[in-house]
């Protein structure tokens, strides 16, 4: 789902106001694990300011379990370590099995690792777990983690019991943070991102506001539906867990280097990166070689030159930021989730060409700089010519709006429910339909914002060429625009001709019968209704003529 | 395609009539092959019920054999073993090196196999054929099987020598029966289902009997185009074959345990499950890990512990039944193909409630029953909510429809070539189109309920976020609807100012303009046409609160 | 994007005036490199015939290197082999370390196979290609080949050094061609296509001549979004050079040889060849059996009885040709990029039936020429349905614009951008709209002959069932159609009533109130119009009723 720019702007406010304390990138260096904890909390909004409108269902649970997750009552009692496997073992064999052949399962394959295989990494990145833990005084000084087990993440790091009805934890960010600081701190540093002309508010669009975006969203919070509301929150909890790419209970590092651990979210009408990439040759690469080549276990860095990768993946670029790696993946965003005036009138700020560079950078990894220029200078132009085709739609919409004409507007609109409020092609018409709200053209113009632009725009980035040109993005762009026009066109001749009507009507009324010579006068309108369009035409001009006037002069969305 | 409930219930009936001897899954335990075959037999509908209005085409003797097939002339002689190797090693290299590299190619190579080989239960495997051949007669007590050959399915189990242009034959479910009694007997027991409402047919929907639904569809035995009809054949031939799962020649297992092998079906606008599957966290569990470090020679049954998955596939789940494997699919079927008011209604009888159950404890392979349940609580829920989108579009349709006022409806509107019948949004418009029938909105809604609906109870039901928020399911939903509106307060517009012009000519008519004090009562009538909707609205009010109204009751589909 | 006929005709003349030498396949045997290199520069469009209307963006200069690359002048200097090497070790790290661990990298690994590796051909390759470069004086006779280094392709082959500023090279198909004369000669040949009855142009469609038909293409040089229309030279260089299938820097044979290296260009609405492949149980037999098993290391030519294959892919088929395996991919080619009359009423012809002939032996490679037989029948008439659909269709919406009725059309319709021309559903309107141009249901029918007659036809000979009958294909062809009807007898009816209106108006004109006994002619006229459409259709009749009945006569596109 798309964040409401100004709900985030209001947000982006409420964090100044809390005086967030700014952990910076260059902050996750040392960072410190009961402070990260601190801001990790107080800046998640809960429910949210939306919160009175909505209740959660049971099954939200488990996609915010910090607001909403109760154990159940159904198992009673205090269980150690080899009560839960014994148990679990036969209770859900894939859990268990999952967790038994993980990291987390077995640390001593870890530190048995000789330092020529290319997850020996590990070794150093346990070392800094356990500093981690014995910093925290849940490890003593010098003591080696035996195990992660159960009671670990599901009652509390070091714990050799848990009570199952009353203490039973479902995992959020921090507490895989306890002993993942870094990785921690580094997640939580996109909360930091500030747009120079505050095209999104502080933090946003990211992974670790992205519940905030949810709850704070006017059409999720306001749709009677909760059992389909609850879907966006299937993605949208990645700032409540960090399951969502390193799945319980593998929780495996390969296994969230590959594509397809970011296309559960990242594909579809209106983020179809996936696809994008999957379709490019860089997906090719990585589809013919890179599945029975690469070694998925090698960390980011070393992917190229120890990993054999050929071509990227969506990690190699995305955590990259001028050489480094990082859980941060918002260091180089610029057109970030959709083509906004915004943005594209500010692209030459320095904000936006610092990142470019970047950008430049990360293809140089294969390309010559030259080439990665002249291409990312093609993608924003391009996505430009995209956004202009929608926003020329979006005045024709906005017009009939604001003139009454859509169909079904003056008898037939009911207003969405609370918190949300009525307004052309407006976000919540994706998620919400009665009568004739939206009217089909609204409708219209909210997929080529909400899906044509952004696949447009996604395409291009992503150099899938059938992307943008003629499957998805420009071409169905063209599409959306034709039935506009068209509708345009007809409603305005409609009106016209109401309008003819009317006055003709008038007329009669104030000329009686008698003495206007017979129907003479009256006549005259009535054979003016009579001729429609054609007689219109005459008198108002060409009714997609204003369109293309005003088209000159181009506004902020 | 979807099965027509009308047809299925005269099937049901015909079931009853012959007195089907009800294999129960039960009953698939000792099965016998004699008792099996006579009722795949007796039950096989062959050209089923409307089979004078259409004609088979030549490609069609490979979808249904059974009936259809005659060897070609092209080849003439009897044969033996080694004549059809010799030849076909040549003739169609793809073919017999899929066989030759198979397990019916090298049955040594099965029995050879130590005790730890993970495809070791083939050796049982292999001993239950021998014993099922042994009772039938085709092989003698304690004797070994060489070789699955040629012959042995193209022509006779055992059999040395085959007639090419008399007596090839091209293998049905009973000839790899023969070998395979349990696996036979499970298939075949999907027949055994009954609904508790009658909401489908006994038996249905099933891979048991998709020949018979697709030859008891009215549109497909009505379609002119027998080419484009055959389609449907190329999935709902499996009550005739095996391959469509264990692909020939290689009858491998362990394809057939992977989600590709359902692809060729289970994709598409109308059971887009595996696109679900492959987008939602199981999938891409699968993509990532599973590709690589899963076995798929493991049985199911070992899946989990021996085999690797962290995550299901989709036949892990949709085999299994209470902690059992087999061939019938549909022993958790609720839903099944398509949500209906008949299903939704009754989700709360102990038939529904104890498949749930049985979901329940499926999900508890990985997942924790508080979990599943409320997943399942969500789906159940969230689908219902899909289903009452289109229920309220349906009745707008169907009274437009029923008032004569569809596009085209009193002009242009041919009917149907027979079998199939005229109806408003019917199935048949999916496939067969004349002049304004379908009238376009009758489509929207026909892509409603046949493809919208489905796959929003599909991407629910397979924990695809995007298959039921914003890529398919609800917001199609929202957009199919809005576009039904637009329609309908358009129609009805028209409508109106119709009827207010008619009134007005007869007015007129039994006023004639000299009595009249001119033709002032004829120009009020003709005032109000000229005044066109503002004027409709003010004497009829608005025309979408009908169906609002119409809302709160909610009929059968 | 789609080849214009006319323009094709043009350059069709072109090449025979221009004398293009004919290099048959069979003249692929012995090629001679200077003559094949001199007609791929004598027949290299450039820019094309429109290149007046249209200047080349910076990116292009990658897409077309010979017309277009300049080096950039950010690196000076003359730079030896080992300079290369140092300095893009770390400048482009992926670039060198995909061809340090490529074939070109390290020559002595293919030398040193032993003959019983499957890539053992390799040598033979490498033979021929120090047999070629020694014929061009490039190698001195009996001399190795040590390696192919960054020189050889950027600089010249057998350089030492390269002024990196000034005479840094794009390798082109040439370029390439130098050492690997055999496959250039075969790729080239492909130019040599001549359709019997001029449906294409020669050597139309094909990767020879891709760049060509973009430059050709009058919308492409016409669109004023550069940006956007490079997108189509991404897929349309093959002319160019040959990195589309062997990306660089691997140059991978067994890259080359998977379905994911051609799903970049052949996906999409109008080339949906890859989603087809891979839902057809060729491409569930690749992705299940495939990806773990077969070895695309093995030739086309061993790729059943060495390769493991159980199934096709792209390239065994399409690079296949009475058991020939070659780089020309049209030697079966019959319906080519898209169904029309032209290729459909001349299917019994020699040209045709020979290819057909050639399919069914493709075909059994594993089937029996009986079932490759009834299959391509059924999928030859098949096709001819839907493309019967789309002429009727067709016709409509001609006839609505040689009337004048389309909306806007007399009002607001722009014309496209030269050296585009207007014309009804032009292929235009799929990548330029504007005002009016085009009308909704123009695009619609674009969409049914450029899209789902595309994909009907490539879903039915590609074997996947819901590629042709409700995902893609037939079904969309029936909801466009019924979309267009629908409009037709929307626009007809206005239209009508606009006459009668028209008619009224004259009548009363000419008939002077006061003569006429009030305005008793004139209500005559009024309330035909007050009545609207029932009367029309007294007048008229059934609107759809033309088209019907033109359907008989059915003409070329």
């Amino acid at each position: 789902m798309r964040y409401k720019m100004l709900d985030l702007l209001r947000v982006g406010l409420l964090f100044t106001l809390i005086g967030f304390s700014g952990i910076g990138v260059a902050g996750t260096d040392n960072p410190d694990f009961e402070q990260l904890k601190k801001n990790y909390y107080d800046s998640h909004p809960g429910k949210g300011s939306h919160g009175a409108y909505w209740a959660p269902i049971p099954i939200q649970k488990y996609w915010n379990p910090k607001d909403f997750y109760k154990p159940p009552k159904t198992v009673q009692g205090e269980f150690g370590r080899n009560d839960c496997i014994s148990c679990h073992e036969a209770a859900t064999p894939g859990a268990f099995h999952a967790w038994k052949n993980s990291v987390h399962g077995d640390l001593a394959a870890i530190r048995n690792l000789p330092d020529s295989d290319v997850r020996a990494y590990k070794k150093q990145k346990l070392a800094e777990v356990e500093a981690n833990l014995a910093k925290q005084g849940l490890l003593k000084q010098g003591q080696r983690l035996d195990q992660v087990g159960c009671i670990d993440c599901h009652g509390g790091v070091g714990k050799e019991t848990v009570n199952h009805a009353e203490n039973l934890v479902m995992p959020d960010r921090a507490a895989c943070g306890t002993c993942h600081v870094g990785e921690f701190a580094e997640a939580e540093s996109e909360k930091n991102q500030e747009w120079p002309q505050k095209q999104w508010g502080k933090g946003h669009p990211s992974h670790a506001v992205d519940w905030e975006a949810n709850v704070e969203n006017t059409v999720w919070a306001a749709m009677p539906q909760r059992e389909v509301a609850q879907g966006c929150d299937m993605c949208h909890y990645q700032q409540n867990k960090c399951d969502g790419c390193h799945t319980r209970h593998s929780f495996s590092a390969a296994e969230a280097r590959q594509p397809e651990a970011c296309s559960t979210c990242h594909n579809g009408v209106d983020h179809n990166e996936f696809e994008n990439f999957m379709m490019s040759k860089h997906g090719t690469q990585y589809q013919t070689l890179g599945k029975a080549k690469w070694n998925f276990e090698v960390p980011l860095k070393d992917a190229i030159a120890k990993g054999g990768y050929t071509a990227p993946t969506c990690q190699l670029c995305h955590f990259e930021y001028q050489g480094d790696y990082s859980h941060n993946l918002v260091r180089k965003v610029r057109w970030a989730f959709n083509p906004t005036p915004a943005i594209a009138d500010n692209l030459g700020h320095s904000w936006f060409e610092d990142r470019k560079t970047a950008w430049v950078d990360t293809c140089s990894l294969c390309h010559s700089a030259s080439f990665a220029k002249a291409y990312l200078d093609a993608a924003d132009k391009g996505t430009i010519q995209g956004l202009q085709v929608e926003q020329e739609a979006k005045k024709v919409v906005t017009q009939l709006y604001e003139d009454g004409l859509l169909v079904g507007q003056k008898t037939n609109r009911p207003a969405p429910p609370l918190p949300e409020k009525d307004a052309p092609a407006g976000f919540f018409q994706l998620f919400w339909a009665k009568g004739n709200n939206p009217s089909h053209i609204e409708r219209i113009h909210a997929d080529m914002w909400e899906h044509d632009v952004i696949k447009h725009y996604k395409g291009i980035f992503h150099a899938n060429p059938g992307g943008f040109t003629y499957t998805e993005g420009w071409s169905n762009l063209m599409k959306d625009y034709s039935e506009i026009m068209d509708e345009n066109t007809r409603l305005r001749e409609s009106a016209a001709q109401a309008k003819i009507a009317k006055a003709s009507v008038n007329s009669t009324a104030t000329v009686p019968a008698s003495e206007s010579g017979g129907s003479g006068l009256g006549l005259t309108g009535l054979l003016l209704i009579a001729l429609g369009l054609g007689v219109a035409y005459k008198i108002f001009g060409p009714f997609g003529k204003k369109s293309e006037a005003d088209e000159a002069s181009e506004e902020a969305k």
